[in-house]
């Protein structure tokens, strides 16, 4: 039997209550509330809460963070293109939201779902004859996050599986596990520019596969699947009858050598729940504003999914109402200028990242096509001192005060990603001193002991 | 064997891929994915999004609403304070938001519990000697709605059971069922302003009891405990080690005659989770700002409960930033006549309603004391014409083209429910038109046959 402390609470200017109240190792004891006895205070967290995991905070919050206190910190690590100021969002972006603000009519409640005149903006911004959207195709969100989270919550049972990417975006775990959903994982291949490996693919699906998510452009990669590629997945769905679920993102944010193709204007019969947001393209994550387009031609879905999501939605009424005001004007007046800027610059900084790393050896970038980031792979053997990504990514820290993420955040040790988001001289001189703390650690094939004698 | 129609979805400019899609009935059947088979399509809708039911939508959409085409309609049914533009939001609100735009600093992600100078910007705001804050004791959240969906998922598991008001307000309901958790509704009394019929409250706890739901004033009874009543639950909660949670949303709103206490600022032992936001008292409901007040000062809730909620708020990653930027402003430079001048509409169409609606035979109104709201009792046995509060309330949109909330959407029939935020002429014509609904239908304890001759 463990050994236990009994604590006594008496408040100075309390009432003569007396709690007794278990300690065990700091851990609340739970004591269940026992019929016929006295009951104690014991209150647990919901096993709901606790399988609520996100494994970037863990893996995060375990690394032993000390930077380099001679060396300015230098953080490539969170995929929030607001952090360094560089990229603003457009003055029309604000403007319509204060427009909004001004008018004092999109202060009530919207229906969960969001404002009709609202949906359909978003409809007519994505409409296109190949994948055609009405309003009530749209369901506006709190942010993608919740786009997601509605649509793995209308699509899967707790029992089911869903296949998720890897490496991928550690949100669609968190929100999978949470819900009592299993998720098996699909490899993408980085030496075929993270395009799926479609046979592992196909080998996953089951008889309790509840859907297929696919993320384009892709976090952590920055790879933009190619339209014959995104087919391919298209027929795997469609010899299994598994619906889609598409985090689109980062759609629209490819450079310019590379076209973006919405998986639903590809679809001939697969059910599709393309998940977006303002975040990324119009540089306003904070401002939770997120949509589900529905995309179901051949009425598979039915009105079951979409009476599922409507029922879903009302449990948190929807976005915030002056950005779903603003939305027409912020999807209509958003000069072209605004998103070629932010590609140019995001294209040259991953250009100028790409040429760096690929010039220190023990390290291999994989070249982005889009979105914010890139995946750089770490010839673990050239560096035997380091167990793995995560101890590669912390001794970055405490020597160079350059913060990357581990890859094993999205299931794929031995990478880390890097966000190209910061401004150009950031990036270099993280570069450089990458390129330092390589060098400094770097074995070759051979003569590793000799390279430490020579120092 | 029921019978069954095949449809067979062949779309023009489709590949001639043909899906064979089942109805019985109009409902998918499930054919599920049976290794071996060729698969189907048939995809269902969870059941938790099935068992996400909002019975305010239900009651609402069966009812055969078709108004009087002679007469404008008036709503009194939707608890949005914004609705005929007689309540406006102050100046200082919107001033406040757009000083944020214009920063330009509040575009990015937020920590998912909001920013750290928000929460402190609320803790300073509700703290007191009774029931001091911090910013750690405040979770950010996505309207009030979600701060209850945030609350109830971490204290309660599937199989456990929350104690909530009869009447009241239908989310308790509607997120419980969702997850699993049982509802066990304790009774106000109308005849005590709707105080807790404590020992009914007493009588329900048991070893599954979760927590206690107390919402204060009340949706839809405008009430408002008092200090001795809110110390009586506490002992309720206290005997049996139950935490609170406090659905405070209507938090200060309530007449001059009256004091709203924080029932955290009574409690010496009972840990409460306050939910609270801007909504109501900043007249701003579709903002969707909503905070969790942590009260723990025994720790009983521990860091248990705080990381729990740390966790499930990762899933959708808070409230919009503009707004939590503007928090500060608005809570600090809203001037006191905004409240006070809507406490005084509130009160003076409360005062109206009441006495309009106390001098119609076979209604009897409860004076409201605080809130946006006024529950009216029909006395059935005068209306045997009517089977029901919805009944009575669907013929009074047919008849009289006025719409009030039949109390049967909070588990009370036999009453209706007033929304007091309309103007007072609308309040006025409204009450004018129930009366003579009510004129038309009553029937006297005798005689009811003679007055159905007299016309």
């Amino acid at each position: 039997m463990d050994s236990y402390l009994i604590q006594v609470n008496g408040h100075g200017d309390c009432a003569p209550v007396m709690d007794v109240h278990l300690n065990t190792n700091g851990n609340s004891l739970s004591l269940g509330k026992v019929k016929g006895r006295k009951p104690r205070w014991a209150v647990r967290a919901s096993e709901m809460s606790k399988k609520t995991f996100n494994p970037v905070r863990a893996i995060v919050d375990s690394m032993k963070v000390e930077p380099n206190p001679r060396k300015a910190m230098i953080s490539l690590s969170l995929g929030d293109p607001t952090v360094f100021g560089n990229l603003p969002t457009n003055d029309e972006v604000t403007q319509a939201v204060k427009e909004i603000l001004d008018s004092g009519r999109y202060n009530g409640y919207a229906p969960s779902v969001g404002y009709q005149s609202c949906r359909e903006a978003v409809a007519a911004y994505y409409n296109c004859p190949e994948a055609p959207l009405e309003a009530q195709d749209v369901i506006l969100t709190s942010g993608c996050s919740q786009a997601i989270e509605l649509a793995l919550a209308v699509l899967a049972n707790p029992g089911q599986n869903i296949l998720v990417p890897r490496p991928g975006f550690s949100l669609y775990k968190t929100l999978a596990l949470s819900m009592g959903i299993e998720v098996k994982f699909y490899n993408l291949l980085p030496e075929k520019s993270w395009e799926i490996d479609l046979k592992h693919l196909e080998s996953l699906v089951d008889e309790k596969t509840a859907c297929l998510v696919i993320n384009n452009p892709s976090n952590p990669c920055g790879s933009v699947f190619s339209k014959s590629h995104l087919q391919k997945i298209l027929a795997v769905a469609s010899r299994h009858c598994v619906p889609i679920l598409a985090d689109e993102i980062y759609g629209d944010m490819v450079f310019a050598d590379c076209k973006y193709e919405p998986i639903a204007t590809l679809s001939t019969n697969v059910p599709i729940l393309s998940c977006g947001g303002l975040a990324k393209r119009w540089l306003v994550p904070g401002w939770r504003m997120g949509w589900i387009l529905i995309h179901d031609r051949r009425d598979i879905f039915g009105n079951e999914i979409r009476d599922g999501l409507l029922r879903l939605s009302q449990r948190i009424l929807g976005p915030c109402t002056i950005i779903q005001g603003a939305l027409e004007h912020i999807l209509h007046r958003t000069p072209p200028e605004f998103y070629h800027n932010t590609l140019s610059i995001l294209k040259s900084n991953a250009d100028l990242c790409y040429a760096a790393l690929s010039a220190i050896p023990g390290l291999q970038p994989v070249r982005p096509a889009g979105a914010m980031y890139l995946m750089v792979e770490i010839e673990m053997e050239h560096f035997p001192e380091f167990e793995n990504d995560v101890e590669f990514t912390e001794r970055l820290i405490s020597e160079q005060s350059v913060f990357c993420l581990p890859a094993t955040c999205f299931e794929y040790p031995n990478f880390f990603r890097v966000v190209i988001t910061v401004p150009e001289e950031m990036i270099l001189e993280a570069c450089s001193r990458i390129q330092e703390f390589c060098e400094m650690h770097y074995q070759g094939a051979e003569g590793a002991q000799d390279m430490e004698c020579d120092k």
